[in-house]
């Protein structure tokens, strides 16, 4: 329980409203009761700020009511994540080494780190301090996880991969996988060895069933900062740049590499071998079959400029009345049409 | 081993043909032999009549044949769903808890529940009566799981899960990662802490690797008897109806609302914060970027109602011979086309 | 160490260039420096020939370089497998059964195979001769592995699983789910019980998270040398013919029927109930709704013979250009259209 005061000072907003409420929880704005303090940050939600039985709502500045306590900060999905931090202080794991949990005698786990249940970890590996590794996770041989890292249930980090600091990877997913690679001769399909690695840099995020295949040779990297959603198959020797938004279901095939901030929407696809610059967006569905200079924002398959795109969308979606159109100035210029359907 | 009037008794089937054959088993029409019951469902297999060597085929009411004796039922499926439950009881698991389990002292195991080996359940866990929970599969703190539910191999069940009865789980699938949210400030993407939880209402059924993220805050919720396939994405506060059916590798954004029975095709991408209303029906690898009102059918990337998407493809279908004609057309009226490409 | 010419004569390619150096590993051609080995396999990178610090570098017959000693080779990615293989001999497991591992009286493991930490082995399995089955991994009832398989960490193989020899399966993966079949009847969905099981043959290798059904009645088949990416869905009753390349993120949906030598590029999505004759390839994306008879190649959403979806591209990048030019037509035939928008 916090007075609005105090939840104003720690989340940096301003209040417009009843100032002496007090909250005791989050709640979405739709969901919350008396006590609750909700959020808006998507202006499509703006009209619930009539309807909402909350004590208090997050806005953006400049937003105003006469219905509810407001708490006003420019950036109120900002403003809210203070808040969730606030009424939710993050759960942490205890050292702890899990006396069913399978380690080699050679891997070095620090004495701050928490390993749980039936986690198996190889030779070699080494486990930073203040590190997590729940249920049931594989770590290869020589893999190196660093400090304050959180490895969720079910995971698999095969040989050799390097995870940075305060890296998060959800359950399911599977990082150092062999890449997809054959040299096909005389109707046989000869697998390329797969001897490269993985390496994740710090304050990376990585969902859950997501997959990162090891390089052929070299590196597949996953930049510093970078966030990766569900069921994202990350190729051998992809290489991403800092910062990038990976939606889920996003397929990036092999060698292609991002630039820093990269935004890809969901179930994008990209062709192997090529290069988007820094700060492309990708709409969702996208396919992009070729290199992306900085900045640019693409979509459609194949992705094209995003202006472009509308454009020729604005034309399809009246495609049939223009044909006929077509057809009706053909016949006025000769006759009817051979070009019966 | 049934007579032929058995089974026709028990699936509600009636006979037309020889009523004094015995079928000893079930196989797909194209490889069943003598002693086989067969099925068709699909017309498209109708011809098979002619050549199956089963000694007796389900099939839709009305059907004829003078080759093989027919059970005749006005729903063939549902008939031959009957007799694959004759044919085949379904497996059951012992009430057990395997030793290698590990099983946290606030748990509670109800004594007809069978616990596989390595599974881990954690702190607070229910597990309700006649559940299955097998090999390898964590449960996070705090997670219930009702009556007769099966929980296959490698499945995760993150903290404050609610699952409810006769609910199945398949082998691979996370339920309750966290939602991919970030506030981005000055280049960094900051975590929003993902307080909320998952729940799976009885009679669910999800498929294998599918990822279920928990809510910010509140819930993400799927409706009584709905049916999930495998690999598909479900976003944070997403609201499944009652008895929908998700086709494999379908990702639905975050808050996105579907009403009761809404039928999504394989591979489908819906956008965030939207709502289909009941009954929709999404035809595969659309991608769905508006509202959806009760009842339509929608089809295309971007999504339209499927007879506009039908006009428009057989538009697209002939689109280079109209742009002959219209290059034509323009030649007649205005000499040589500056258009040239 | 090897010297230049030990390594031609391995990998049987020819010394263009100096034939007195020594080669201590590969590289990739930007990263290589003095020492390492590189190739050039896609003409795209031919260009590196000029910049590399490699000491030598595989490349096609015929290729020539003054600044670097080649090996040359009619296919340079086959001789690049072989000089991996040269340099990075395969990890073998030492026969072993990890004393965490929970293996059923009934099941028969070779003496010759190894599994590891965790892995749980149930009731009449059989591993083959020189198998290794790795951490956390589990056998279904009556799964056949067969001669010098590798399954990783986390891998799923439900009951009745039969796996050839020399199959390998990434982690995360799930063999023997149940197929996607309901019978609805009264708004209910009642449940088909999946009775087929899945069968992969010989030479096979299956990506990281991917999915399996095990099918209705008989079986779902994966064709001997068949290569399965990441994150693919196989459905119920699917045969995959020998040789076949179906890359990451696909859905081949149920009882659908792919000849020898079948290429699927990534996130194609296949209906069910169709046949692709051999040797057809799908370009990536596609949405293939019909039969494709034997050698075609088909393209696009949905999917065309490749060089009309081409030619109908080409028309649709200049749509804009055509509809202004059908607009100026009807102006100049019949003044002003009706048609604003």
């Amino acid at each position: 329980m916090y007075s609005v005061r105090e939840v104003a000072e720690k989340i940096g907003a301003e209040i417009a409203g009843d100032e002496s409420i007090e909250l005791k929880g989050l709640a979405g704005v739709e969901e919350a009761g008396p006590g609750d303090l909700a959020f808006i940050a998507n202006k499509k939600y703006l009209c619930f700020l009539e309807t909402t039985r909350a004590s208090a709502v997050i806005a953006a500045s400049g937003t105003t009511s006469d219905k509810v306590t407001l708490l006003l900060h420019p950036d109120p999905y900002f403003a809210f994540m203070k808040a969730v931090m606030l009424f939710h202080p993050q759960k942490t794991y205890a050292p702890s080494l899990h006396p069913s949990a399978v380690i080699a005698d050679s891997a070095t786990v620090h004495e701050t780190a928490h390993v749980g249940p039936n986690v198996v970890i190889d030779e070699g590996v080494a486990v930073g301090k203040g590190s997590a590794v729940l249920a049931n996770t594989f770590l290869g041989e020589g893999t190196t996880v660093g400090d304050d890292c959180l490895i969720y249930p079910n995971v698999t980090l095969r040989e050799r991969s390097l995870v940075g600091d305060r890296v998060i990877i959800h359950s399911g997913t599977v990082v150092g996988s062999d890449g997809f690679g054959y040299a096909t001769s005389e109707g046989k399909h000869h697998k390329i060895l797969q001897v490269g690695r993985v390496v994740i840099e710090d304050d990376v995020e990585i969902g859950a069933n997501v997959t990162i295949d090891r390089a052929t040779l070299g590196e597949t990297r996953i930049g510093r900062g970078t966030k990766i959603d569900n069921l994202v198959q990350v190729a051998h020797n992809v290489r991403i740049g800092e910062g990038c938004i990976i939606v889920s279901q996003v397929g990036i095939s092999g060698s292609t590499k991002l630039g820093k901030y990269v935004v890809l929407g969901g179930q994008v696809g990209l062709v192997g071998h090529i290069e988007l610059g820094d700060g492309v967006q990708v709409g969702a569905q996208s396919g992009v079959a070729r290199g992306v200079e900085a900045g640019k924002t693409v979509f459609g398959s194949p992705a094209r400029d995003i202006s472009r795109t509308m454009k020729i969308e604005a034309c399809l979606r009246k495609l049939p009345e223009h044909i006929k159109l077509l057809r009706e100035l053909d016949k006025k210029l000769s006759g009817p049409s051979s070009d019966d359907d």
